[in-house]
């Protein structure tokens, strides 16, 4: 498609209290805008899920930024990568020239509105938080295919050993199977160290057309889907057909296939959401996401390194900001800018992020964007 | 602009705290999809600004709606609009053929994330909430312009006037100036009839390219902006200058001028909103826009009826559904469906909603669009 990022950015990621939502607004739309080739903006879509109302003008207003079109928008974990993707569609379809794509949470001191139990929501009244929905399709896992905690636990180690070398990681500390398995259960069999925790972060893109020259990062294709019914009675495990019906649109658009990407960041918000993911992606068969682990066929070194920043599981969940944290992650590595943890030769990049779930359906939203160093 | 209104519907909007969020768009989404030439829905826009995260997957699943994008947007009392300008654009700029633009909010429990004192913001930390913030707005026009407590107080009674024959608003009784002026006071000079209520509600609207027919409803412009920065040494009164940039731009896009419009839906949130706005979409100048109420210009059986639904003011004020109620009422009047408060002959309306504020900008965002009968 006719995109190309130009430039990105990112606050640190982790719990900071003291810090405003403008603050980390501003660190990531600062080095965003520093790279971009040209930082005059004429539209803006920003992601957040619990952000108050006016979020994205609160803090873009003291940048300069007013007057032109600002829409807010949220899609669950997906939010800041649907705002890369509809500051990429209008790139390509002539709406506007360079578009910023910001997505911020502050979850610390505003996670007010998440599932709870006085919820009018199913999953609140339920106690289906999202930490039960993955842990039930954990288990579905377990029993379809023989996945052993071991296999769920290397999710962890890897991701956490790629944290190391992300000095805007929220945790930075390697950690062994054993380690995680002896954490903390939260819901079985997701131990702490399974599960993604929370954090404050913003992250941002710039969005303008390609050029035409050498070494630019363009979006090859970026496809946007909601889930279908699912349930119980569903044939994959939850999640698996929203990915793999949206990856299989994001190839075909970009004319390429799995084996043509050389680096991945996506939703491990959990230990399970990794290996259903990879198999959703087309890295491995349905049932043996597992391997890639084994093997270390997604590990930096590897031949296709997945979350090599350390994905949600260590360099923190701040929602609305993660798609474009993933973004930022693959144009650093597609530049060849990501120091120790640089994934050799990486020429294609795959982000993957999928938001949800809701009582009946497969995700809310997934979205699969391909880019590509030209 | 390529694009038209094929279907619209409503909820009725009160406060309902029996109903779950489902069952208002539900009643919204069914109408509006029934009159619709084609049902086949490619996208779908939903306006909310409290909305809990996957609010329109929630709904939409139960209808079928899944599998295709679905984006939530946010710009606070202009997030419905916001949904239908996005939507008008995508069937203009050919992304998508039907889009549906949907607008929710449940007001009557889930206003969690409000402006409070304990706010991050300052506006929660000053105790500067909407009402206040339209108070020092209409203090500060009385002082420039020799507007009276009694010329406020007509916006009110020719709303409520208007609302009596709209079995869909939430209050239908007349009032005097008299009684306006005698209601509560909630931040002087704002009684409480010159506040909109707090309401539950949802509306809907279905976007398709026009087919070059008689009697097609026909968007001929939209237009969305943010505010620009704003503060007490500017010029005009908070919210002029943006609904001004955003009608001005949207007058030329659609090649017609304040007076060829025959109806209006604006954002009165409050009294001194309806002022404010009348002037800055040029049915008066500056300063006298109290003119239209005393001159009966704007009420219905005048020239240019404003809010002949009865307008945020009466009909109520779900924030994500006001917006396309305003469309809904709009279309409605241009197909000469409204009954009772028909305005004769109306071939061109044009519906103005006005989001914020945020301290420092003039508005979040604002969004003008004219729609007319071919």
């Amino acid at each position: 498609m006719n995109a190309a990022v130009t430039g990105v950015g990112t606050s640190f990621f982790g719990k900071q209290p003291d810090l405003h939502p403008n603050e980390l607004v501003w660190r990531a739309v600062a080095e965003a805008l520093a790279e971009a080739d040209d930082p005059t903006i004429d539209a803006i879509y920003l992601g957040t899920v619990f952000g108050s109302p006016g979020v994205a003008q609160r803090a873009l207003h003291h940048m300069g930024l007013t007057g032109i079109p600002i829409i807010t928008v949220e899609n669950a974990c997906a939010s800041g990568t649907t705002a890369f993707h509809e500051a990429a569609k209008m790139v390509e379809l002539g709406r506007f020239e360079n578009v910023l794509a910001v997505g911020v949470e502050k979850m610390t001191d505003n996670f007010a509105g998440a599932i709870h139990p006085e919820s009018t929501d199913p999953e609140g009244r339920s106690g289906l938080a999202l930490p039960s929905l993955y842990a039930l399709a954990a288990t579905r896992y377990q029993a379809l295919y023989g996945l052993t905690d071991e296999d769920l636990a290397r999710v962890s180690v890897k991701n956490h050993g790629h944290a190391v070398h992300n000095d805007r990681a929220q945790h930075r500390t390697p950690h062994t199977v054993d380690e995680v398995l002896a954490s903390r259960m939260i819901a079985d069999p997701l131990t702490l160290l399974q599960c993604c925790p929370i954090a404050d972060g913003a992250a941002a893109a710039v969005l303008s057309a390609p050029k035409g020259s050498a070494d630019e990062i363009v979006v090859r294709s970026s496809v946007l889907k909601s889930g279908g019914l699912w349930d119980y009675r569903s044939e994959h495990v939850w999640g698996f057909e929203l990915v793999s019906a949206t990856a299989r649109a994001a190839y075909e658009a970009a004319g390429i296939g799995p084996t043509d990407v050389d680096v991945v960041e996506c939703h491990d918000a959990f230990t399970i959401g990794e290996i259903v993911t990879t198999e959703a992606l087309g890295l491995a068969h349905e049932g043996e996401g597992a391997l890639l682990l084994r093997t270390g066929h997604t590990t930096v070194g590897g031949p296709q390194p997945v979350n090599p920043s350390g994905g949600l599981l260590s360099r923190g969940h701040p929602l609305g900001a993660t798609g474009l944290a993933q973004v930022a992650e693959i144009v650093w590595q597609l530049r060849g800018d990501a120091g120790v943890r640089q994934v050799d030769d990486a020429r294609i990049g795959l982000v993957e992020t999928m938001g949800g779930g809701v009582a009946g359906i497969d995700g809310n939203a997934c979205v699969v964007a391909l880019l590509e160093r030209t």
